[in-house]
């Protein structure tokens, strides 16, 4: 059974096929947060710390740090700042040091920049998740002998020189491709989380079929976990909660394991809670029944879910396996 | 390639692997309908006609109609009206002329007395789908012929003499021996329509994975079509529309082609176009982007949901393919 164990300073979370769905902060991240991005670049941390605690309020289990910020002011001043290998490093480096100061939940190190990746693994505690590898030869070579080193899982994501192929049966080669060079570095198949990549369904409508099929595969013939960056199936349509609500539960229905996501929507968190309890992932309907509460909170009462989740779990043990409220019959 | 062809008076409405998920309307039911129940029994169709034009309006694409009414005042003065045998046969041509002076849509004819059955048939226009038989003898013997006379799909649900059992392999078993015996009286395959039993998960919680795995098997090894009553499975929950807006998905993904359901019900019918969506069983979006813009109406300007789909249909066609908002990009 496969199982894929993360650990922050005192918590261990496991992504695996007999476990409730990994949800993975996806919000500290600066691409397209304009905001973010100037905070980063004037060292203010309040919206990544706040970030953080509201993610983990609202369910995430881990938390997604990603460093590509690009500092553009700093940048007119030294040109050493336009280049990210010397400004994910440090940043990168404090933005952990940050995170696991406001939360103790698991971290997931995000960067294209091998060094903003060993920096991280210098001051992290516990054993997160590399974010990540592709199918190139270059990052193969940078980032698998990383993970070896240290006995850290990966994040192996399906695409290699040749790009994204649209075939999902060249993602399925590209992804048992890198689990086998993950091997002949000693990285075990049960620490490789693969994303299959999910093309928006606006643009190739068969995009959700092809990832229904290939987790499937991924799972039954290499036996991997699986994560997505979720939000990408719904890109340019109307109503894209409305998209992404459905395509979890499928996802997770198909066998994915993980999704890097945002958990502070509370359509897609309650479609994932929803998934877990019909996967037989939610015991006696705990974390269902927690949940409820505080969506009704949130929209009869109109507190904001961040805040209702924090109080429900203040209150009453997220998942409300304290004092919960007795089944409907 | 399955497909059970359904037809009103001028519309064919498919069941099949590579349509639409058949949205069958389950409102025209007595059963737990008490107001619904003293109407029939006083001659007022006003609530039958309402809830077909709703349901319509709304997305159903089929109606199902059950004639299982308890004339308790009338059983007062007439004993006779204890028997089902007595009054389900002309309320239940009542009824399906009645909703198809209302809507032009497939019927599901919807009663367990065979005396009901055959007076529908006796008016129903097209091609109904009859509602049901199970694997029990005696039930075989009377619906079986009925549909091979008449060359009529049914539904064919999974228990037989013992009851409704717990191991989903003997309710497949029960599936398969209907799907044999339905041959023998040359009724083929492609017009079963099989509900495997959609157990409530707060009383089984493997009850979601049962399904799931059933539908697979019954489309993969006997090639039919497959129903369920999708709310059950969330019976006795918290936030039951949550609960059922994750399986619908489920279930389309594992390859589930119709359910009996309530179309009334914004949460539900949106969760099962965006799985149309993502099974690439709507083309170029159309069904989703109008179905988008009535839940906007519904959701931002207050207008109830059969209202604001009424007036999409008469606005732009439903699905929005007249006149429709370009995608996003």
């Amino acid at each position: 059974m496969t199982r894929t164990v993360l650990e922050s300073k005192t918590k261990t979370v496991v992504i695996g096929f007999d476990e409730p769905f990994c949800v993975i902060g996806e919000r500290i991240n600066p691409t397209g947060r304009s905001k973010l991005n100037a905070e980063l670049e004037a060292g203010n941390f309040e919206t990544v710390e706040r970030d953080a605690r509201d993610q983990v309020a609202c369910g995430a289990m881990v938390l997604d740090v990603n460093s590509g910020a690009v500092f553009k002011n700093k940048m007119a001043e030294d040109p050493r700042y336009a280049d990210n290998n010397f400004v994910e490093p440090p940043l990168m480096r404090e933005l952990v040091s940050r995170v696991q100061a406001a939360v103790d939940v698991p971290i997931c190190i995000d960067s294209s920049v091998t060094g903003a990746i060993e920096a991280a693994l210098e001051v992290v505690e516990g054993r997160p998740l590399v974010n990540s590898t592709t199918g190139e030869e270059e990052k193969l070579e940078a980032i698998l002998p990383l993970c070896a080193k240290h006995k850290l899982p990966v994040v192996a994501i399906s695409n290699d020189e040749s790009g994204i192929s649209e075939d999902p049966d060249v993602r399925f080669a590209v992804a048992r491709k890198i689990v086998e060079r993950a091997a002949d570095h000693g990285v075990p198949a049960h620490d490789i989380v693969v994303d299959p990549l999910v093309m928006p369904i606006g643009a190739m409508a068969t995009a959700g079929r092809q990832v229904f099929t290939l987790v499937r595969r991924l799972r039954d013939e290499l036996g991997v976990n699986t994560t997505c960056g979720a939000s990408n199936v719904s890109f340019g349509l109307p109503n894209r909660h409305g998209v992404n609500a459905a395509f979890l539960p499928m996802a997770i229905g198909a066998g994915m394991t993980s999704a890097i996501m945002n958990p502070i929507r509370p359509v897609e968190m309650e479609a994932v809670a929803a998934a877990n309890l019909l996967m037989n992932h939610d015991d006696n309907g705990g974390a269902w029944i927690g949940l409820s509460r505080t969506l009704e909170k949130h929209r009869a009462d109109g507190v904001p879910f961040p805040e209702a989740a924090a109080a429900a779990a203040a209150g009453g043990g997220r998942g409300g396996r304290r004092g919960g409220r007795r089944r409907a019959s």
